[in-house]
């Protein structure tokens, strides 16, 4: 069995998106500064559709992450946006358009059941209503012997944090302050997991961070 | 004239010192973990009076900051973990005995008037009622053409920062969460100052993040 594992952007002041987010800019007030790292690079953008691109230090961990990625969870926030019932929802299909750049099976929590999306370039689209436990499940049968990445949102990383269930944190924390906005950590209180650093990358406009939860 | 700096131990979820800090435990629950790989150290030792320690990758960049350090500037409760006036403070002439660790002269934020402290070693307590940038003023013609840092605690780096007046951030990122406590950057709000990479520094049990503060 794979592990599970978050791999997300951070500003240096904890945040994984900026304040006044809305449906045109999710990532709210400052948030894209989080992302400038990945949206240089060649390897981030060939799976999105773009062309050119550095190659640089960040290359290898993006491509790691890539190679590792058998199945992904997210929450209904990161997927479309919205919330309530999908026949409300502008974004039902997602941000990505038709070829989503996971070329995997994704599993979107949600409180409001749905057939499943099946997109071009092997992107699946999997609502679970049972909560992250059952979401973990099918993501683990999905991912066979690769592990499954959480994708986000702040609040659906907690959760699995909080359940015990995360083996890895990877954080690249990115130079720059956005002074309010969603938190990644948001105080929980109570015992929290130790890490152990597993290494740690020096890149343009990044600092890749990647912890073992210990059990 | 040298810089203004900050180095500063945080938790991979923002926080300096934990939740629930008492006069015996200034810095909280689980606060300890986050100078686990300073206590360890040789050259954190040794200016604290101890034997023995580890001579790792942390020890060049601490020994560049000793090194660099013309005067220091800290709050009150950094100080002696108190507040009011003076007679009535149980910790008055701080927290670290006849010789203090700073051996440079230390620049206490306080409201509360008060004759300099000389101790031994060097260090010298000024305190400060006129605010953050007379105290910053004092610490200057104290450094001479070296750096003044800024010791903490997290609210006297939020106003330096919040002032335009901060110069470098290191952040010594320890890999432990706390899940409650005193934030390092609190959520301001409003426009913040753009930061770059200076350096990386992977060492055992911290990170240590260096970053230019751009005006």
């Amino acid at each position: 069995m794979g592990k599970l594992a978050v791999d997300i952007s951070m500003s240096l002041d904890g945040f994984v998106a900026g304040p006044n987010p809305t449906l045109e800019r999710p990532l709210g007030d400052g948030g894209d500064g989080l992302h400038e790292w990945a949206f240089a690079l060649a390897s981030w953008r060939e799976p999105h559709g773009l062309p050119g691109g550095d190659v640089n230090a960040s290359t290898n961990v993006v491509q790691e992450t890539l190679e590792a990625t058998g199945a992904v969870v997210m929450g209904r926030r990161m997927f479309s946006g919205g919330e309530g019932p999908w026949e409300d929802d502008p974004n039902a299909n997602g941000w990505w358009g038709d070829e989503p750049p996971f070329h995997v099976p994704v599993f979107v929590l949600t409180s409001h059941a749905r057939e499943t999306l099946t997109m071009q370039g092997g992107t699946t689209f999997t609502f679970v209503t049972e909560g992250i436990g059952a979401a973990l499940e099918e993501a683990r049968a999905a991912a066979e012997d690769k592990d499954v990445f959480v994708g986000g949102g702040a609040s659906v990383v907690q959760q699995y944090l909080e359940a015990g269930l995360l083996d890895e944190l990877q954080i690249n924390v990115a130079p720059v302050l956005l002074g309010g906005g969603t938190r990644l950590f948001d105080a929980p209180g109570g015992p929290q997991p130790a890490l152990e650093i597993i290494r740690v990358v020096e890149a343009p406009a990044v600092t890749h961070l990647k912890y073992r939860v210990m059990k």
